[in-house]
């Protein structure tokens, strides 16, 4: 456990919250998803008994900006059978053993012919690649290096069950109304089939934050995104131009179940809030990354385009592309633990609670200190050697109260937890020696 | 000794002006200051053997901003005696030995019930604390652990005779003035009992540098003043709110005797002149130690509260708090060297140098380098390895005097030491290569 | 070989053209330049074989700001011969025998007062000092210590065939007509006789660009300048006062053939484009150093002169006056190499070639991504772990063309080379995915 951040000022979270966003990934990790197709739903099925989902369904050949929606993908079945009638592979042990949206195919080959169709990878043979093929029509299937590395010679039967057709690209919204109008976007993508980290991790995080927040009066209002990777997030965006200008805070999350120290990824804008209540978040953990926004990796590509440049950062634990289980049969439920959805759920609160709680303090007596003893604010008795943690932020919200610095700024500066300064703040307008700007 | 400074471009201090300091902090040493009281005056009066120093009264129950000044506070004698009628502790031998600003007291209680007022320091046994109670009207005094810890029980005697009245709140200014009615506001808080380094050595230091500056035709005005801590501080800013625009340049002095690394903490605004000049002249000592400001420590958190955020930064050697002589019988005559007030000194007056000979220069033949040879300010036969120091200020201030540099903002840039910039624009403007701007 | 940077999105340079480098600064070592006089026109003669050189010839006693043109020096031959007839020095062994600028004498001394007038390094026993006295008249030898240490005593014939008359300052420029008349100036000094690397290298490398240049079409006007040290610099800058305005980008060039890491010094600016395009070029490579402008070294103290304040850099490999050779008869035709004045030159080419491709591009469809995949620009099979670096390029122009970030921001931003974002923006532009601001 790695809990070093406690829960913020908002209510702490149920204890377990961890086990139940496990328990949740676990029910999202069978299913076959992609970026369209009866899995998309059977996902979102699954979510809306714990948030109250809008659904959308776009139409095969809308045009959303430079893309289009495509055919609807759908799959029943795939098996190789080998010259010898046994089975060679079958898409009902692994979702992973079809390219995802594979064209459907059914025919006899010799090896020769069938190997292009077959992706491994020889250096981690043990373990089943992911793959795609959304914009390039093309059938394939995907094992562990070792199973097919020496098939014997011969014809082999493929049999790939599956459909293309017109149809809809699906994608869920949920969106908890605060005070304001203002949002905050959260998005996880929902394309990747039996990948646990990457991203059930994300979709089942993201689903009991949202459940979280309903009992949370909230300033601003907070819009979840259960969309597919791209063509998803276009959708959105697409449908939505009009609205994205209310999105003062986003981010992306993905592959938030894993052992990794957790890692932000700036927004464009590189200095956006988001940015600066992450930094202070995550810059007060020893191991924690931050990195500066580079336009490769989630569907902050999309909502970080020169057109919308929105303050969307991505939050995720190990980078992605970078540890060996990625994208692989190796991203299973072992490979993320109650524990560390739990702290990627802790942080997640915390930065929330920085959007929430942040203000402008004014103070009220700015020439000289307020004498904190006679309001009971101060230890009595002086001279000891230092100043107890309260104290300093105390301190801290007097000294910087003057109309420039919001609380985040002021931790900023004093290098003081947000909460610390939250509370020191509210005590200090409790006892009138500041007013809110 | 440790002068790695020497004098800067104005007079050199006499020799031995450490010694001078030590011999004037330990005239002060073993006067019983506190807030207020005849303690303050009795400093003042030894200060004033060196400087004129203009006295102010300031009386009981006059508003401060948010504070009151409070009764003052006298003390002739105070005595615990023990069962046996043996004298346990005695003020004439430490004034630390009571509370400052103790209650008067005059009583016999058992052991039980003295035990609350007796303060000591488990972790440093052999020391007596130095404690205050200002605001929260108490009795009490403070001990050496091993010398209470183990007191047979019994009945004590204790005497405190203390008076708390009607009085004033004394402290003392003396001002140097200069061509310019902006000024240089040096400070030092004289609330402090028996505790050599904290502040008897900022005391004697100040007087000492005054003194130095009286027969010194300066540019700036200077202002000593010697004030009780947070209380005086509040005093001089509220009977002279209208002139702290005056006020260009800022020093709080404490702590400046001990052998540690000299250390300077910037004011509020972080890059005032005098955070830059002390940047420049610690920034060139191995060890010193440069910090950002805040709230916590001497006056500069009245000075730079943000109804004040006046250019005052804090200048102390070892870190108040942080050692552990700090605050207890150990911050004796021994704990402080003529040497390090003397190098204390040096830093002070080589600021001093640098606030009253920056000025700007500019250029007359900017276009190309000037012909330093036929002016003799080259060396006359060139292609030898490097020039010399000389040369490279003389190149740098004609190439920076483009109307924009200061000579401190060249010393930033050229990394040289201000006083050999000084000197090449000194040169150079008797050459007439330079105007002032 | 360290060829880290092989040749930039130009026309690569002729293979061999570190060979051809060298054998042009062979050709000049022999020669005894000065700031005036034959030498300079008889190495002005051997540039002009590769370039069609503009000669100039400033008279004596020209006001040059604040400089005069010198008398034109030249020298026929220097002697010393010893009580026993035998030569001690003779100019004919080496050009850094006789002080340049030095005096014509003639006369026989003892060797007491011939002492002062012989320059050695005993130090450095074995080699010849280079010294001048351009600007104070007198006559002198330099000497290798050994040679001169211990002369017996006894009386010595001093010869010096040199003429100091009323003449002509000489230098030599040759303008590249790009299609804008805004100019990229490079200079080389001119005046040093004898050192290979200080700056034969500088003026053959020098040579060779403008010739490779040549053939080139481009964007810029390119200036070469290959004058004597500063005097020459100021004869160009007076008589092109009002030009100096077109200047944009600038290089100084010296010490380019020797084995150390390429090194660059900022212009005074600091932040010029030929600040970032060689902080770009040289920050990718380990061992390259950057350093910041200082009013010391060759004609950037000119350029950069406050009156000018031009966007001009330094270039060299190992640092001025750092390295032993430095300004002795060591800096000879071994200490420079062909593959490092090849190296030099990629460098400056990689240079010119940021220089004339820069642009800035708009992104047309700057919401979302555009679908890179439907033209041909992206790895058709989706899941891959890492993109690869021209798919990077691609979403970097992309995501930054958002007509505030030319691609040398684009590079700086996402730290990739410049050659790889103008490929790809090539590539995109093409694609009518760009338009050029």
């Amino acid at each position: 456990m790695e809990h070093l951040n406690p829960a913020g000022i908002g209510p702490p979270p149920a204890t377990g919250v961890g086990q139940e966003i496990y328990a949740l990934a676990e029910r999202l990790f069978p299913i076959c998803r992609s970026i369209t197709g009866n899995g998309v739903r059977a996902t979102l099925d699954v979510l809306s008994q714990h948030i109250e989902l809008q659904r959308h369904e776009v139409p095969t050949g809308t045009q959303l900006f430079d893309w289009t929606v495509p055919k609807e993908w759908n799959i029943r079945s795939a098996t190789i059978t080998g010259p010898d009638g046994q089975t060679v592979l079958d898409f009902a042990d692994s979702n992973l053993h079809v390219v995802n949206y594979s064209l459907p195919f059914k025919g006899i080959l010799p090896l020769a012919e069938l190997r292009p169709h077959i992706h491994t990878l020889p250096e981690q043979p043990q373990l089943i690649p992911y793959r795609t093929s959304y914009y390039a029509p093309t059938w394939g299937f995907c094992a562990a290096h070792v199973r097919v590395a020496d098939l014997p010679d011969g014809f082999y039967r493929v049999e790939i069950d599956a459909e293309l057709e017109d149809g809809t690209l699906t994608y869920g919204e949920y969106l908890h109304r605060g005070q304001s109008e203002r949002e905050f976007l959260l998005s996880a993508h929902i394309c990747h089939p039996s990948l646990a980290n990457d991203n059930c991790s994300g979709l089942a995080l993201l689903a009991m934050l949202a459940r979280s927040l309903k009992a949370r009066k909230t300033r601003y209002s907070y819009r979840f995104l259960f969309a597919p990777g791209t063509i998803g997030a276009l959708a959105w965006l697409s449908r939505n131009e009009d609205r994205t200008c209310l999105i003062d805070h986003g981010l992306v999350l993905s592959c938030v179940g894993d052992s990794g120290d957790p890692a932000y990824k700036r927004s464009r804008r590189g200095d956006a809030f988001i940015d600066r209540a992450m930094s202070h978040v995550l810059g007060r953990r020893a191991g924690a990354k931050l990195m500066d926004f580079s336009p490769y990796g989630y569907d902050e590509r999309q909502y970080c385009s020169p057109g919308f440049n929105l303050p969307v950062g991505m939050f995720q634990r190990s980078v992605h592309g970078t540890f060996p289980e990625y994208h692989t049969s190796a991203d299973n439920l072992d490979f993320i633990r109650p524990e560390h959805l739990e702290d990627s759920f802790r942080i997640l609160m915390e930065v929330i609670d920085i959007v929430e709680e942040d203000w402008t303090p004014l103070n009220r007596l700015p020439k000289g200190e307020p004498q904190l003893g006679k309001r009971g604010l101060y230890a009595a008795v002086g001279g000891q050697k230092s100043s107890g943690a309260t104290s300093m932020s105390l301190l801290w919200v007097l000294n910087l109260a003057d109309g420039q610095h919001s609380l985040l700024a002021m931790a900023e500066r004093s290098n003081l937890p947000f909460k610390e300064l939250a509370a020191a703040a509210k005590l200090l307008l409790e006892h009138e020696l500041l007013v809110a700007l």
